[in-house]
Formats: C-alpha cells, sequence, structure tokens
C-alpha cells in the first residue's frame, strides 16, 4: 500500500502564522506526548510511522512547501512535486501518474490518499490498514472512509450509505455508497443527516490501475515527462467534485474514534493543550482564550472572552474564537508578502521594511542558516546587501572567492554580485537591503560545489 | 502669573505605548481641529498658548523627558529640571526654588502650577485666568479648582466646601476650602459626595512667596546650588499629602466644564476621534473597540467588544476597556527594556534581540536623526556597532575625524572608539549591536563641536 498525503496550500484561516509560504499544516503549535511542539504534518506523519505505514509515503505538493517539508519530516517521505497548485483532483492524478511512470508500481497496488491536516488519534490509522484488505475483497473502485456528523455543515462532504456488504476482516462493516454530496447547503445537510449520511473524512483508497484507467479520459500520456505537459488539462476540481460526486461504484468504512479539521482558529485552539505559547500573559479575569506569540515582544490580555490573539512577523489577529471563521476576505484584501519564511537551508524573518521615496527603499531580515547548510549561490539586480554576522561561523562565497566569516564580520554584496553563503555552525546575521525594488523574485540562481 | 506644568513620569497605565522612557503625556493619540494627532503635553501647552498665557511656561520634569519635551513643545517654554524623581511636593518646590533664587522672580508674582494630562476644552484656560486676580484679593494661601464629581471614586483628591467668599470679578462663586481629603476609601468618598465635596482638578495657585516661606521648614536654602544640595531632604509626597491636607487657608473656584484624566486606556480611547491608528482593521462585527498600532505590521480585528488593542515595539496589549486600569502589576513584572524612545535629536526603535550564549548577544535599532541635529560624541565598552546608512546624508565622526556618509555606507564602530553622527538631510540607519553587554547605560559622553 502506497501513502499519499496531500498537502495542500492554505494560507488564509490560520493568518498571520499561515500565509503564501506557509501552510497551516506546517504550524508547529501541537503537543506530543513528550511535550514538544509539532506541526499537523509533523504529527500525522509521526502517526503514519508508528502505526508501521512508514515505509511508503509520498507528499504531494506545490514547489513552495518542499523545503517546509523536508526540514519538518526529512527526507525519508518522497515527495511529488505538482507543476502548479490545481486542486485536489490534479493532485491526486499527479501522484497516481508518478507511481505508475516514474516508480512503476503495480497496477493492483492500494494507493490510500490522505490530508496533512487533519487531527486524529491512533485508532484511525488502525482502520486505514484495513482498506487495503476490504479493497482486495472487490468491494468498490474507490473506498471511503465516514465518520458520524455533529451538525449540519455545508462545509463537509456527505456520504449517503447503502446496504452492508460482504466483507470480512476489520473491514467488516463496510458500506455500499448510495450518493456523494460535496458541500451541500445547510437545509440539503440536514435532510441527509436525517437519512444517516456521513461526513467524508478526506480518505480515500483505490487501486492505482483504476486511477491510471481513468485518467485516459483527460490525457494519453504513458511518461511523466508528457504527464507533466498535459498537466494544465486537467481540470481545476477538487477529487470529492470530479470523481467521487460523479462515480457509482464506491464504498465507505465507518469510523468512530476522533476526527478533526483543524482549519479555523477555533477548532486549532480547541486541540492547544497551553493557553499561551511564546511570550503571553494573561490576567486572571480572561476566560478560555488563546494566545500564540511568535514575535519577540510580550503580549497581554486582559478580560479576554473566549478569544483567540495571534501575533507574528505577518501581522497580529485579534478574534473572537467564533468570529475567526470569516477571516480570509480581510486577509485577502491586505495583500503583504510573507514575513516569516521556514527555508529547507534555515529561516528568515523580516524585521523592518520602509520606504522614503520612489528610488529609496529598505528591507532589514534576520536569517538563521542551520549548520552544513547553505543558501543558494545567487545574484539580485535592483539591490545591495549589507550582511552583519551576529552569531556562528561561515563560509561567504563571494564573485567565486570563498572566505571565513564570524561574529561581528560584515559583507557588502553590491547588485550584480554573486554571492552564498555556507553555515560552518547554526549562523545568525543580519541583513538590510537597500534598492529601488525589493522583491523574493529579483533574484538569478547559479550551480556552486562547496 | 508665571504657569507651572508638572509633567510627571506614568510609564504603566499606558502600555505598551507608554513606558519608562515615554511617559502617556507624549502618545500623539488625539486630533486637534485641523485634524493632526497631537500628544497631551502638545494640546495643554497649545492650549495655554491659544489662551494667550504662553509667555511664562515652565515644565518640572525629570532629566529623562527633557528631549521629548524639547521635541514636541519647541524650546519657548522653561524647562526645570528635578535632580531626581520624588513626586508632587519636591517638584512643585523645586519649581518655587527655580522662579525665586534663578529668575529673580517677585514674592508677589502669582504661580499657577497644572498637571500636563488633564483632557480639558477651553473654558478651563478662561477660568484659570481668573486665579490670579482672586488671589490678588487676600481669599487664600491656596487657591484650588474643584470639579462636581461623578462616583465615589478612590483615586482623587476631594475638596470640601464652606461658604462662598466676597470675592468679585471673575472670581466670583469662590469657596472657603473646610478640609481636603486625598484619596479616600470609596465609602468615605460616598460620604463626602452626600456633603457636597469637589473633586480636586490639580490646578493650585499660590504667591510664590507663600511658598518659599514654607520651604523653610524643609531647607535653608536662599539659592539653586544650596537647594540642590538639599533636594533629597524633602519628602517623597504628594503636594496634595504634604500641602492640602495639611493647610487650612484655602479656596477653591468651581469649574463646571469639561475635565478629563486621561490616565488609562478606557477613559482615553473616549477621547480618540478615530477607532482605528495606524494599520489597524476591524471587521463589523466589532463594537466600540480601539486600536493603536504603532507596529509596521497590520493589525486585524473581528468580533471584539469594548476593547482596546495597543501595539508598539514595547509590546501588545489586549485589554477589555475596563480592565485596562489594572494593567500596572501586570507590566511591573515584565520588566523590559523601552523598545522605543524618542530623543532631541530625533528617534529609535528596536527592531530584533537575541541571546545566543553568555558571550554573545546581538540587538538591532531603526534609528531616525533629523536634518540638523546629532547624537552626541560617545563610546561603549562592551559592544561594537555596525552602522548601515539607509536613506538621507550624514557627517559620521569617529575618533575625531569627520567623512560624508550617505545611502549604503557602512560604519563599523568598534569597543572603546569614538563616534558620532549629525544628520545633514533626515538620516535613517539600521544599528546591529553585538557584545556580551547590551544595555542603554554602557556610554560615555563627550564633548565636540560640529
Amino acid at each position: 500500500m502506497k501513502i499519499v498525503l496531500l498537502s495542500g496550500c492554505s494560507g488564509w484561516r490560520l493568518w498571520p502564522l499561515s500565509n503564501e509560504a506557509r501552510s497551516k499544516q506546517f504550524l508547529q503549535l501541537l503537543q506530543n506526548e513528550d511535550g514538544d511542539y509539532e506541526s499537523m504534518i509533523q504529527r500525522i506523519y509521526r502517526q503514519i510511522c508508528e502505526a508501521g505505514m512508514g515505509e511508503d509515503v509520498y507528499v504531494v505538493t506545490g514547489g513552495a512547501q518542499v523545503d517546509a517539508i523536508r526540514s519538518q519530516i526529512g527526507w525519508k517521505a518522497g515527495i511529488i512535486e505538482e507543476p502548479s497548485r490545481r486542486d485536489t483532483f490534479p493532485a491526486v492524478a499527479m501522484a497516481a501518474a508518478f507511481l505508475a511512470y516514474e516508480k512503476c508500481v503495480s497496477r493492483e497496488e492500494t494507493v490510500l490518499v490522505l490530508p496533512v491536516d487533519t487531527y486524529v488519534d491512533n485508532e484511525y490509522f488502525e482502520k486505514l490498514s484495513c482498506l487495503d484488505e476490504t479493497l482486495f475483497q472487490n468491494t468498490a473502485d474507490i473506498l471511503l472512509m465516514g465518520t458520524k456528523p455533529t451538525y449540519p455543515s455545508a462545509k463537509y462532504g456527505y456520504i449517503l450509505p447503502g446496504e452492508k456488504l460482504p466483507v470480512s476482516g476489520n473491514g467488516a462493516g463496510c458500506l455500499k455508497v448510495l450518493r456523494y454530496v460535496e458541500k451541500p447547503s445547510e437545509e440539503e445537510a440536514g435532510e441527509l443527516l436525517k437519512r444517516g449520511a456521513l461526513w467524508n473524512t478526506g480518505v480515500f483508497a483505490f487501486r492505482l490501475g483504476f486511477l491510471t484507467e481513468l485518467l485516459r479520459k483527460y490525457t494519453d500520456a504513458k511518461d511523466m515527462q508528457a504527464f507533466h505537459a498535459d498537466f494544465e488539462k486537467l481540470p481545476m476540481k477538487s477529487f470529492d467534485y470530479e470523481i467521487l460526486e460523479n462515480h457509482v461504484y464506491m464504498a465507505a468504512i465507518p469510523y468512530a474514534g476522533k476526527w478533526k479539521d483543524l482549519g479555523t482558529w477555533n477548532t486549532l485552539t480547541e486541540e492547544m493543550s497551553e493557553e499561551n505559547i511564546g511570550s503571553a500573559r494573561q490576567g486572571e479575569s480572561c476566560v478560555n482564550t488563546h494566545v500564540i506569540n511568535e514575535l519577540s515582544i510580550p503580549v497581554l490580555v486582559l478580560g479576554a472572552k473566549d478569544m483567540v490573539v495571534a501575533a507574528s512577523p505577518d501581522g497580529i489577529l485579534v478574534s473572537d474564537k467564533h468570529k475567526s471563521s470569516f477571516i480570509k476576505p480581510y486577509v485577502q484584501e491586505m495583500n503583504i508578502r510573507p514575513m516569516y519564511e521556514e527555508r529547507r537551508w534555515g529561516e528568515y524573518k523580516v524585521l523592518d521594511y520602509n520606504q522614503y521615496d520612489d528610488e529609496t527603499k529598505s528591507l532589514t531580515k534576520h536569517l538563521m542558516i542551520r549548520a552544513g547548510k547553505s543558501i543558494s549561490y545567487q545574484k539580485h539586480y535592483h539591490r545591495d546587501e549589507i550582511w552583519t554576522i551576529v552569531d556562528g561561523v561561515g563560509e561567504l562565497l563571494i564573485d567565486g572567492h570563498v572566505r571565513n566569516v564570524r561574529r561581528g564580520d560584515v559583507a557588502y554584496i553590491v547588485k550584480g554580485q554573486l554571492h552564498a553563503m555556507r553555515a560552518v555552525s547554526d549562523l545568525q546575521f543580519i541583513e538590510v537591503q537597500i534598492g529601488a525594488e525589493l522583491s523574493e523574485d529579483d533574484i538569478e540562481r547559479f550551480e556552486w560545489e562547496w
């Protein structure tokens, strides 16, 4: 069985901690049993490994997330990079094509697709492990996992189950799917609830051959190069709308254990074991309030009830928990660049940005490169950069010449000059950018063998 | 008549905008009729000038506020600097000594003492202008101004009035003071209210000779040098406790116009004409909520009711307005250095602070020196500083040598090196401090003639 994790892009709902560059699944806000903080992707990957299913895990994602995934879950899982972000149907298709054409996986192999951002306990993985065996009993083309709804929500998919299928083993209890309805109105959802419908947990299992067969409708590709070329032809739709709503031969395994979508501040804070993360203090008058502070300055909250306060280099959110799901349009309007990014080599945060006139802007960053890592050999066309090393030891490469740098050293990199840095020990430096245009896009990368 | 403004130190109640270095009276949060923002001290000084009383104004303050006062109200008002902060009785005594011994003001001259942080309209100044004339009619040693209380507060002083005094002119209505009670319990305050007591507005007028005479009880000083030497002997008490509670020959003028103590976020936000200052957005679901944001990152507030959100380089406050008066113990506990300061030469804010190990700290600042101003010629014993000019033109002085600097220039100032900077045009630069000890106290200042 191959496990495919869908690592989507969701920068809005958990703003300001999530942004264009840092999706919610990378926020380290959940505490494991040892008391260490982990992100949603770290948690689910750890749980998969603990359930003994960590051998064949692939993460489908866009290029922007590759650094963060490698930094958070290491190098054992495969990464399947989408040429562009086009919703979950193209993402699943990409994974199937990659497994079939690149990895030459058998047509009979079960593919299990999981969302990366659900909050579940270990029982979920026990249940998942039976999907392979159940599929093998020819129950259906696609196997789903359904959970009992708690209210008629308009944001989930609904599985309308029929008779019990003759399945033995752990999959006993498997039900035929009569109909699948993605995101109905609340009224329809109420009707579906009356008829015993289940919420879709976002899990689906199928044999690889079933999906590659189905993909013939969209592309003739038989290798990855051809598939890449045809990728833009795939409809920009979710797997639920494109496949589940239109396919009749499906079955579902009911799941009664813990399952939660940590998509909003309201639901996420319910799973946070600490009321304050980071430098934060709440007065005794506060009730059911959570503070997550990634800034180095303190947050003090007095007399707040049912609120979430989240602060990051991107901004500050103060919200009633129930209103926090309405955040999206406000954040979209702001249209600001990400002020914090986790990268393959370390991380940076923006400290200061100023525009003095049309020709003059300055931007100050704090960067951290982890020992042994390096930032790419690059140049900029529109800015000078002044680097001041504040801690650690590194190798600075400028126009082909390497010199050692340590705390207190300063490097002046003028427009057009090729430069890179490799950290010998964890390296911290302050970068001051000066120029008429200061953008992450003003970069040309080159090869260098350290 | 000489006007003495008491500019005290109050860094707690309006945290994080006020701090050790920036008292509440310097926060530019009030809008004047032209729509420009002004601080409490700017507002009251403007009102004094508009009432035609701006000729003889003195501000009594500690040395730490001199830069901010000069920067906000200019050079026309005199500044009387206290050798140390010892409450309002020593402050008023200092002002009296300064006027008598340094300025040789006549013993018969009226001295009018005003707090700097009350929010009043122009009627208040009309009333003040009659205190001189009333005092001249020998009504009392000390004239107060009282206003009708609205509730039995334990935080004000109470004037218990007796019969009307035979005063003619604008001071008609002047009442004998039977008793003065500073900060009674709420119960006592209730009793006083029943007996017609008034709140003290913090205004008092007396003849200079009355106070210098009274000071003989504490010191024999007859010149400023001797007075300075004896300053520490003065009791560390408020004028209200030390004088008003113990003096019988007082009268009070009732004042019915607007009077407000802008001491807490709750009272201050009532006078703010805008709900958002700085980069701030409130969702439609917000009610009676104010946001003051001095950071460059945006603040978004959803579903808040009766709240104040204040963000500055010192920290972030989220508070129910009514609870905001309980802020003091929380802020005292934090014990953090000021991250923003307004200085005579311009301003700075701290962008970043990190401690890597016992020997290694770094601190990054953005500084702005106004055209024509300079920072003092100084050296540090425990840190190197790297300055990167990001805008403007200046003269950099290092160990007696001056060189011109402009945008893009970098200066490396090592421990022990003498340095200063003068701005030719408004000068912006980023300073990275590196050292084992990073404190504003690690500074030795020298003279330099530019």
